[in-house]
């Protein structure tokens, strides 16, 4: 199907699942970006309907409270982009509304990330790839977009021939009750008092759970899968092999991981910081004399992908490791969505 | 130098560090395993001497309490075997003494462990190797034990090519004074108040610090470099390369590993599965189906090295991932010391 709506200068945007924590960001983030919105709606459950949110504003669309919508099919009338974060089952569910009322769905769940007719896009790796979109382009999973967008500079001087990643994640990949859990368990366990466990499958208080997503057939999570299948999609090749294991770890918002990277061939540090240095959307922070690194608990709030520790990993061939850091629900989520509707601006 | 001392059925053992987190352990492990003792003997720093310690007994000694004497070079006499952890310089300072009076030294330090007369041992790995020490024997790096406990029954069915291994490395790392920052900065950070970083580098509540020990020259840490140099020589084999990246977590008292490892034959899941079962030493913990895999804050104050998310790793032609956690205190430190003084028994 192929798409010829022709998007508005001034856009009016639908945010849906407005109340979660990757919701409010988005509303953050297009005020940060100042979106040129003609109007922001705010769309959640029928339990949040009514609830009032502060918006500092965007484009056309002054600071002041939004009341929230219960989203409906019938919600996004004129919509132009619809920016969804409410779980994979209500895209699915929303998709034909959205789609039918000539908005372009940006979904940032995985339910649609590995479907033919939807792109995967990182925008500061495969930005092309929004020409394509039916009516959903899909923000991929928030490990695998700092990932690529650290590669991707490095990918252009040599082929990537295998990754091994493993991650630090943070409580903010389960959402707002996530992040609340990590907190009170944090709280509980200081006061010697009972942990709830909630949301993650085991206390996250001082722990690391070897755990994100559902177990597969092969015992990877999906979100190991994840990171090797939308590696391959948003890179354009798949020929990269990709081997992950995905930790939760108590930190709040940034996502860390420790990259080895072999290439086809030869990428010196030297080239590779400079590659890193003149790419948008990373900030190279990498100072070993002066202990200057990438750390998770420092850079929430931020925008860029951030890469430190960087070094030559001579057991291999060709080979580099190093240390990426970003936030988890900005550039892994509700950053990069908008950045993708930037990227659909006439 | 040929050591030809006969070590006695009931051993005299000091303790040089008893005050800190691996010298209270060292007792705690002593008393643990039922060490055949004659005596125990607490040695410190003068600032720690005529402290009274707790001790739970172990051989011939009964339960009560241990007056800590200040250590000095004279403090050796009719000594056995010495526990020594109390860092690097103060074990090369008082190696000569310790020697001179007939004991022998397990020292937990850096200090000697890549010396070319002393053995570095974990006994379910190299137990043969103290056979030839003359007078010193090393305890590895904590983050290398759990390591090669791991890899040792794997290599036994095909020798190991490369290794690729990220840490999630508890704060005991840093011996008491780092659990104690670790556990204030939480606080002061759930109250708001202003942060203390005195023993890290950085803040390492809600944080991920990617540095452990100083940086060398060609960028990697110190903590690295052990993890290299060491299993090389704890294995035997020069051929095994490890690439490492070592990461303190805020996690109280375990090390946990994420560790992909490429063999020069075929290993199979279920062959490594089998090995695991069948060594002394290893805990397999890995029931995906039921969320069962070791996590570092629910196995302070084991023994083991316990192994889950078992898997196969097919970016490469023989692969194995998995995620191994131990007690950094206890098969870290203390507990791998003394069963090295359990191997020097008549």
């Amino acid at each position: 199907m192929a798409w010829n709506k022709v998007m508005p200068a001034n856009p009016v945007v639908a945010i849906a699942g407005a109340t979660g924590a990757v919701g409010q960001e988005f509303m953050q983030v297009l005020h940060d970006l100042d979106f040129p919105a003609s109007e922001v709606r705010a769309l959640a459950s029928a339990r949040s309907a009514g609830k009032k949110i502060e918006f500092a504003g965007c484009g056309q669309v002054p600071a002041g409270e939004l009341t929230v919508q219960e989203m409906t099919s019938e919600s996004f009338k004129d919509v132009d982009i619809a920016l969804f974060s409410c779980g994979a089952g209500i895209s699915k569910e929303m998709r034909e509304a959205v789609v039918a009322s000539g908005a372009v769905m940006i979904d940032n769940s995985s339910a649609f990330r590995m479907d033919a007719d939807v792109p995967l896009v990182v925008p500061e790796v495969n930005p092309g790839d929004v020409s394509w979109h039916s009516g959903v382009i899909a923000n991929p999973n928030c490990s695998t977009i700092q990932m690529v967008v650290a590669l991707k500079p490095l990918y252009d001087i040599a082929p990537i021939k295998r990754v091994v990643v493993s991650t630090y994640q943070a409580a903010s990949g389960g959402g707002a009750p996530a992040m609340e859990e990590l907190y009170g368990q944090t709280k509980d366990f200081l006061n010697g008092d009972e942990l709830k466990v909630e949301v993650f499958q085991h206390r996250i208080a001082f722990n690391c759970i070897p755990h994100i997503d559902v177990f597969l057939e092969d015992d990877s999570t999906k979100e190991e899968w994840k990171m090797v299948v939308e590696t391959k999609k948003i890179m354009g090749d798949e020929n990269i092999a990709v081997a992950a294991t995905c930790v939760r770890v108590p930190v709040l918002r940034c996502h860390a991981e420790s990259v080895n990277v072999e290439f086809t061939g030869e990428v010196s540090v030297e080239a590779a910081r400079k590659a890193f240095e003149a790419f948008e959307g990373i900030t190279l922070m990498d100072d070993c004399s002066s202990n200057i690194y990438p750390m998770p608990g420092l850079l929430a709030g931020t925008n860029d992908t951030y890469i430190g520790r960087l070094r030559k990993d001579s057991t291999v061939e060709h080979g580099l490791a190093m240390w990426i850091v970003a936030d988890q629900i900005r550039k892994g989520a509700a950053l990069n969505a908008v950045q993708i509707a930037q990227l659909l601006l006439p």
